[in-house]
Order: C-alpha cells, then sequence, then structure tokens
C-alpha cells in the first residue's frame, strides 16, 4: 500500500511505473484520508482540478478533467455494440467495486460522479471483479474495466486469464473496453495486453486520449469485440451536437470517435505486429 | 525573469499560467545554469526524459519527446503549402532567435537538436524575431513561431500586430504555424489568437497533439494560409510509411495530420464562432 504523498500544499504523484516524472495539484482543503482494508484514500480539494480522488498515491479522477477518460472508455465500446442494452434505451448497469469505501467516500465528495449510482438501473456489488466475472458468463453486452494501474491488488485486471473471463461473460457479439495506460511509460505493458487480446478476441483496436491529470497527459483504451464483423474503429451512430449536447457529453462525439484510432506514428509503428492497420 | 525551481534532485515546473498544477522532472545532472541577456537558462540531464531545456522556469524541450511538438509545428504547415521551397526539395531556412546564449547552449548540449542548424541552407539571424519580420514583406512561403508562452519578452509574438506583420512577410498563399498554447489553461487566448488569424488570414485552422511534458500533455497549433483555396486540414502529400522513416519522423503522418484537427466536442462547441467547422 502506497500512501498519498502531501508536500505542504501540494499533492505529489510518484510512482515506479513513471520513475523521474511527477504531476503536482496544489490542495486547497484535505476532504479525507484514510486507509480501507484495500488501500490509501485521499480526496483533496485542488486550486485548479476541483475534487481530486486519489488511491495509493495515484490520482484516480479530478472533477475537472474526469469527462474525457470516463466518456472514452464508455462511448468507445458502447458505440461499436449494435445494440447495447445498456444505451440510449438502457436496462441494467452492474457496477464492480472491490472497496466499499471508495464507494462512500465518492458520494460523499464527488456527488457530481456518483450521482448516477441511484439510477434505478444501477446494481452496486461490493467484490472481485474478477470473480464476479468468472462466476457471470454470457451475461453482458458491454464490459467496461475501468482499472487502475496494474499494481497489487489491480494486477489481475491485467493478466490473459481475466481477458479470458470477460470473453466468456460477454453475449455473442459483446464489447469489451479496458483502461490503456499510456504509451511515453508503458509500451511494454500494453503491447502484451493486446497480443494477449488478439489472442482471445477477433477484433483488437487501441484508441488515445487526451486526460491532463493522467501522467503524460495521455491515455489508451483497449477495445475488443467478438463479433467478427464489427469495426471498432467506426462510430455506429453518427450523433448531432444537438443529441451530444443532451447526452450531456463533453469530450465524445463521432469524430473524436475516429481520431481516438490514430496512433502517433512510432506507436503505430511499435504496435504493427500487434494491431490491423 | 523567472528563476527555474530546483527542489533538491527535481526540477518543478510552477507558473500563473497554469497555477495549482506542476510537472516535475527528476534531475541526474545539472549540465548548465545561467542567466543570459534576456532569461534565465537551464539544461540538465533528466532520468526519464533525456536532457531538458528550461527558459525562466518553463520546460521548452526534451529529447526524449521533442519530436512529437518539433514534427507538427513543421510539418502541418509544410504539408498544406503547394510548393513550399523549404520542403523536400528546401532552398533555405531563416531562423530568428533573440537570445544568442541559447544557440550555443543548444549546440553543446542537445546536438541531436541542433545538428541541423549546421546544414547549409540554414541562416541564423540573431536577433528580435518580431522586427525581422517586420522588416522582410513579401519573403517566406512558410512562416513557423515557436514562441515560448505569452510572458515577458515574448508577449509580443501573441499580438494581432505580429500576426498582420507575419501576413505581410509571407509570399502569396503564404502558410504560417504558431505554437498553441493548451484548451486546459489557455482556452481565452486560444480564442483570441483565432479571433485576430481570422480578420487577417482568409483560412485558420487549429489542430492539437499530445507532448507529455508541456503542460496538460496537449499542445495547440495555430495554422493560418493566405490562400483561400488552402485545405488547411488536408495534407497534401500523402506520405506512405516507408517515405516517413525515410524522413526520421515519429510523430506525424498523414493520418495524424487530419485527426490532429479533431478537436474534443467542448472545445470545438467553444471555438465555434471563430472556426470553420
Amino acid at each position: 500500500m502506497t500512501e498519498s504523498r502531501v508536500d505542504g500544499k501540494w499533492f505529489r504523484e510518484e510512482d515506479p511505473m513513471w520513475a523521474g516524472y511527477s504531476v503536482s495539484l496544489k490542495i486547497e482543503e484535505i476532504l479525507f484520508h484514510e486507509k480501507s482494508e484495500y488501500q490509501d484514500i485521499l480526496v483533496f480539494k485542488s486550486s485548479s482540478f476541483g475534487v481530486v480522488l486519489v488511491l495509493n498515491g495515484v490520482i484516480q479522477c479530478t472533477e475537472r478533467d474526469e469527462f474525457t477518460y470516463q466518456e472514452m472508455i464508455a462511448h468507445l465500446p458502447l458505440n461499436t455494440h449494435p445494440n447495447p442494452q445498456k444505451y440510449k434505451s438502457v436496462n441494467s448497469v452492474v457496477l464492480c467495486e472491490i472497496d466499499q469505501k471508495v464507494i462512500d467516500v465518492c458520494r460523499k465528495y464527488l456527488p457530481t460522479m456518483a450521482g448516477c449510482l441511484d439510477d434505478p438501473r444501477v446494481t452496486i456489488h461490493v467484490g472481485d471483479g474478477i470473480a464476479y466475472v468468472k462466476s457471470h458468463p454470457g451475461e453482458f453486452d458491454v464490459i467496461i474495466t475501468d482499472a487502475p494501474d496494474p499494481i497489487g491488488v489491480a494486477e489481475g485486471l491485467y493478466q490473459k486469464e481475466f481477458y479470458e473471463d470477460m470473453k466468456r461473460a460477454l453475449k455473442p457479439n459483446g464489447v469489451m473496453c479496458c483502461q490503456g495506460e499510456t504509451s511515453w511509460f508503458d509500451l511494454p505493458l500494453i503491447t502484451r495486453m493486446l497480443r494477449d487480446c488478439r489472442s482471445i478476441f477477433p477484433c483488437v483496436a487501441y484508441a488515445v486520449g487526451n486526460t491532463p491529470t493522467y501522467v503524460g497527459g495521455q491515455m489508451g483504451y483497449v477495445l475488443c469485440t467478438l463479433d467478427p464483423k464489427c469495426k471498432l474503429k467506426q462510430p455506429l451512430n453518427q450523433y448531432t451536437d444537438e443529441q451530444l449536447t443532451a447526452m450531456n457529453v463533453r469530450y465524445y462525439s463521432p469524430e473524436v470517435h475516429v481520431a481516438s484510432f490514430v496512433l502517433p506514428f512510432h506507436m503505430r509503428k511499435a504496435l504493427e505486429g500487434v494491431l490491423d492497420t
């Protein structure tokens, strides 16, 4: 368990995964700082990014830029699946979270983000996501793995066995989307993840987006589908600006969907053997 | 003149333009630290991004990620101008730099970047870029303004008068490209820059890219052309991978060119009155 690093008036993020590079956010007020059964949980009000949630010393989300990540990891898979029962006419969403304390803290200090936890279609399952996925074969149209970095308890979320379990948990033509780290610090891990996924799913793609409080300002997304005819890089619904505004999105759009799969040249070359062009 | 902030083993970037947010890089060795006539110049070897150049406390470039910025600010304009005498069959390049000390330091400590200063087609003019542009009307196919942030001596590089002077310094159908800051901290400035450019040039566009050591991990580019028929968002040359490899690029590609003009939805909406869709 890594402690959060608070240096006077600043929170400072340091981690061996991105040794030598560090983002700091100025603290206006520490709202919560406790160790749960699983991790060190810090919530503070920052001077420039609103309320910030930090787990084991690593920024998970900030009020100001969370939309960049949350929209991409949700809309990329939802807008490629031909009929997700969790989109538009959503039927049900199951949220798996291992740490009840994180849910409690988000409800209290990040109400705008946690608000939809009270949506009647949402079921919250407090427990190990890996075990949950293993024991629910064939149930889901879409699985989204909003995984923290592969340290400690989260390491299993980056193992091939978990991707195989997700495949089994999906319905025919199901789609899954995982947090995909950043090319600046994690290219070997990304390569391994994509290679594993390619051995399991007929179609795999990798997208990138900008989130300023994630390390390097770049966040990747691993997208896989069981439908060999699915074009992951092509959004199914060509939403108009009016529809996007009504959906309350601020980052995602159909054009952003397409553009996010265009990787910097060095990255496309590095992943050439692993991804289709 | 802002001093560079060295806290023990780390260089830490803080600035009122992005108050409350800070990137730090671990120092292996300080190679140079002096005040020139114009600014505080720091060069250090970092543990994760190679050699780093810092002016007035702000990271200008690092060996590891400079290609992301340099390629975009050069190839975006060069690959839209129909016949830049500075591309492929380049005739001449004039580099304007106000501070001789920066040139000397780059030659010594950043030789891979400064290497092309010795290209026989390059003329180095040590002096004020604003005065130089003013006194050279109708001379250039392409003007690239690799401006630092608009603080102190660089403020003039963000004024409407300078854009008007650049317009006059261009040949017919000339193209110019300026450093365009980041939406996370500078949206009012970006809006003003684009509005000024729109009142001067018939076509203006705004692109974004990822550079991890620039604040927020996002860097913008303002692209303007005097050719009303020029499609700034469409690369003229559809380079193959072999050509890109031969050109030694690592970030830019024709697909990256196109994708870089796709802005996050909130940004596109914020700039709606200023940019064509």
